[in-house]
């Protein structure tokens, strides 16, 4: 739960990094940034501002905004069968893209020795996969489906862009069991 | 056909015009940009500069470049089964998203009055499709697969994402029989 006087400042922010990143977007791309906490209620802790592109039965394209070392909290995109999708598929594969500011993304693998994140506090238990890979501008790593994931954001936040299969949040698995991928707005 | 000369001169304008439309890539794709002359020897009449973020089963993503007028030639990319897929599906479905100049899309549908593009001289007859869509920067549209689309870009040029399907660029079907996906460079 976020007020909305916080999703109104995260807006705001989204909206200048991606000036400062120089992507070009229309009003109405502004006007449709979502503000996301993983229903965790600490949205400068673990939070995302997304801007969806396009998202088809078959092509997903986004931009990921990040405050300062702020969290995408663990998880995975399972395989996908009726009702969700017309025919059984793999989860989402998706493409990550550093455009602005730095990223560090977690998946599954050999733990790096000295990683340069810490999990949330409070929330250790829950981040279990510490395979790193550093994105800078410019810089990219695609993750297949089904690979447990996390990402934090360098101490100036940053501007990601995501491509990839049909997006259906609504499926992804979560780690923690306290998160949502619905955030609810109070007045 | 083109020379060795051209190509360079092209990649050089290429690399230009991404530093000019603020998007951050590396050495190493720089270095790996795609000219093609879609085997019609007239590279700043009939041409692209194509940039390869990621190609893999399911998504491909790039960034398209064009000098001022230049002209994708009419093609389709049609429904794809074994060998070339796995299993059948639909021909490449792409979302083009200008980023910087401007750029011209014809499709499939009711012919635009007065479209603001001319064919190329002398190839007026394989452009067939004049449903005009015109993209600025932050505009974008999503083309299905299998339909009949041509481009041409505005007098600056154009810088273009495009987030799509798997690229089978060797088996996208082209009005002009003249037209061959592959540029031979002449020495």
């Amino acid at each position: 739960m976020i007020t909305r006087k916080e999703q109104k400042e995260f807006l705001d922010e989204a909206a200048n990094y991606l000036k400062k990143a120089n992507i070009v977007v229309t009003q109405k791309e502004i006007d449709s940034i979502e503000i996301a906490d993983y229903g965790l209620s600490e949205l400068k802790v673990h939070g995302l501002a997304i801007l969806v592109y396009v998202n088809t039965d078959r092509v997903c394209a986004k931009e990921l905004i990040m405050l300062p070392t702020q969290t995408c909290p663990q998880h995975r995109h399972p395989p996908v069968g009726p009702p969700h999708a017309e025919t059984d598929e793999p989860g989402k594969e998706e493409t990550f893209r550093c455009r602005w500011g730095k990223v560090w993304l977690y998946e599954e693998g050999d733990a790096t020795p000295n990683p340069k994140c810490k999990a949330p506090a409070g929330s250790e238990a829950y981040y279990t996969v510490w395979n790193e890979i550093e994105l800078n501008p410019g810089e990219q790593y695609t993750l297949l489906s089904n690979r447990w994931h996390w990402f934090q954001s360098g101490p100036e936040g940053a501007v990601v862009s995501e491509f990839s299969t049909k997006s259906r949040d609504e499926l992804d698995e979560f780690t923690d069991p306290n998160t949502k991928r619905e955030t609810v707005i109070k007045d």
